[in-house]
């Protein structure tokens, strides 16, 4: 986990498993998403509700390595690819806490855009700081 | 929340929040679903792929009082209610963790059922015991 | 069915279902909340992005009858008990597409508030008369 | 569309929607999944419960060109991409029933496995001759 600068955990829910037992495929992006919004909150200056730009998938993806199960607890490892001028490559591994295994590793590419009409914008120059500061390697 | 024999924490996510920015209703249930089912794991002897005996909901209620939003963290308070030969109704209380503001109150019925023919059977007397020495008021 | 006023189909999702191989009972809520929503934006004049009143869950509850599975596809019924000045109470039937089996009965009570500050507003007057036009038994 | 051998309907949820308005990420990963997977029911022989082999979910991607909202209906384009010995990748194209639109472009790798002890093993012959015969182009 040492590659991540980041490091969030995500606690699985007993509806996550599918028939198989496993953690099903698309909540992995659910971790993702919910682990790059809350460091946008708590250490990019992203305001949900009001802010004048707001973060836009414009792709993603994910390979897997290992199965989850509910109730493992998973932890997010976050880091910063490539920053572009109006988008942000976030880069991900999802290790399985108890042991540490390498579940998935997943790709999750920000468009930032004005709120009003989904332009893109630049990302604001807080946010690319706090980036630069925390999450580049 | 001392009205609680057992407090779990739970996370919310991104996608948890509809467009209202709340927090959707249907999630209170996954919370004590989740919540319930890892107390039984943890301290009733529920083995959720090989157990001769699964809880299967049967109903399920719910009164909300005030809002969550993600990324606020939830706790939820557990309790049994009514112990029957064959069902448990476990009662609930959902907290914002940040002030401990409550935000809702759930009831949540489990039979159990054999895991082949899902016809009921008695409670295992091993989770009886732990219910009755641990969430019982 | 007949005694539904409105029905409404609600496919199933391949994650919908449990380990134990059954939709799950919190997508039930889902299929509730989705179907009173759709008929609001068709029939009740809701604006969801824009309108000045919401409605907000104030309470729900859900009795199981028998168990849905994904790929079924689900019959949503749906009729109106009690309408208060404020709130709406709504009645909902779920059975199964492919043989009418009936899966659950659920209630759900919206409370309407404006949009801005969350209070309670009277039921707009378009929305009254569509809900007695269409769906008082 | 034409490009797609099968295509499948797929309605959104209430739920689906994000804080933004935008039906969530995640949410084209539970499409493209229960598309497959109903397709392989329907036409691939698969036995969800009982079945000696079962596809897991190896790696995902989806690049998103525009945004659906509850209530649109979405379309689900389905097709056949590398065909391997033990793996399947499927192709898709996202579309937004109303008016066609393209909204997003995935894809998504199955590699077949026991069901017992979760080893690959080659593609069931009745499913592979199943894709070739209808969703090769």
């Amino acid at each position: 986990m040492d590659e991540y600068g980041h490091l969030a955990s995500f606690a699985t829910r007993w509806n996550d498993n599918d028939v198989y037992g496993h953690v099903n495929n698309a909540v992995y992006y659910e971790a993702m998403d919910t682990t790059i919004n809350t460091w946008l909150i708590e250490h990019g200056g992203l305001d949900l509700l009001d802010g004048p730009s707001i973060g836009v998938c414009k792709a993603s993806s994910c390979e897997y390595t290992a199965s989850g199960s509910y109730p493992d607890v998973l932890v997010v490892g976050l880091r910063a690819g490539r920053l572009g001028s109006t988008s942000l490559t976030w880069e991900t591994g999802i290790f399985r806490e108890r042991d540490g295994e390498l579940l998935a590793t997943g790709r999750f590419v920000h468009v930032f855009v004005d709120r009003a009409h989904r332009r893109p914008v630049p990302i604001p120059a807080a946010l690319r700081a706090a980036v630069e500061a925390r999450l580049v390697a």
